[in-house]
């Protein structure tokens, strides 16, 4: 199994969970986050003067999946989140152990 | 050392919270998120129309232990947060490599 | 590739961000967390009675560096986050297997 992060751009996450609907990835968490990557946020002008906001308001998706679904998954994702515009977002995949539905007390796959 | 993940109700917070320090399980993260499980949320009615919330709100804890302190924290997650209704939320045990106190330096298990 | 969780005082994220900044340390995402720790909360008296914070705010970082960098993250992280007090905060480091940058579909460690 493995959790999928991926951040989006916030206006971008409507379309990202109808995608994920209907490759029928269900399960998801989401959190509002503030970020910045290479270009270290953005520089504004206002009256003459520039300024730098440097953390990005952007969307952070938790997804935990079976390992023969991360490529459609992370395929979906890059597919629905991309506008081709600097600050897109990140997807990051990582090994997850074990899985507990609190419910039934199900583990591992079936659980996901 | 691992990292459990658990999404749970937010009303179950507190149940969770105490018997977490009635076994000596201490330190914790904790953030509001927003979710959906196999269900794809919930469909209400109101003025004889359905809509359908698709992300609930949900409570989620990051908790870094040892590995011999997963099994005890996993059961104690999952008997104070069941109901035994669906939507009762999810547990993620991953793996995790090192650990700082950032006030001491220390690291390792020792730091946890 | 590793993921670097820092939890650190919310009144030190404009230092911790200048030093990563300086040390070419770009990507970053950041959410407001409550937590506790060992102490499990702080103890204040008022009117006479004492009432225990159980969870203090903290501010949680969420860096993803290719394996080399992570020395010198984690030794940034701890010299401008520490205080020397109790609460200072924790670095948890786990493997990251893949990252992909949206914008471009690139993937590995050319898109970190
Ligand atoms: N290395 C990283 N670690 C943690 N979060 C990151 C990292 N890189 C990017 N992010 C998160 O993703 C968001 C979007 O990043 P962004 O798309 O600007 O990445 P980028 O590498 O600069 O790519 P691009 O050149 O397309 O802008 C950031 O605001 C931040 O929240
Ligand atoms: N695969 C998943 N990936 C990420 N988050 C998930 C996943 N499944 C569930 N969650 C999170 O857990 C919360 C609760 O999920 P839920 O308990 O409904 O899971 P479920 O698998 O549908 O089980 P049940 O049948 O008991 O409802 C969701 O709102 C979401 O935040
Ligand atoms: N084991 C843990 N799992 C998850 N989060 C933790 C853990 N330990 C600490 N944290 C997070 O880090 C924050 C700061 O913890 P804190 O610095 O008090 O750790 P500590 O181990 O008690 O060290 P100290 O003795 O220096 O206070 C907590 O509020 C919590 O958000
Ligand atoms: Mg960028
Ligand atoms: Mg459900
Ligand atoms: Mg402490």
């Amino acid at each position: 199994m493995k959790e999928i992060i991926a951040i989006i751009r916030p206006e971008k996450l409507e379309n990202v969970k109808a995608a994920l609907e209907a490759i029928e990835c269900r399960g998801l968490t989401v959190v509002d986050v503030k970020g910045r990557g290479r270009q270290l946020g953005v520089t504004e002008s206002y009256r003459g003067s520039d300024y730098r906001i440097d953390l990005l308001p952007k969307t952070r998706l938790e997804i935990i999946v079976k390992d023969e679904e991360v490529d459609e998954v992370v395929d979906t994702l890059v597919k629905t989140a991309q506008t081709g515009d600097i600050g897109d977002g990140k997807i990051f995949i990582s090994p997850v152990e074990d899985v507990v539905r609190i419910r039934t007390g199900e583990r591992g796959e079936n659980a996901v």
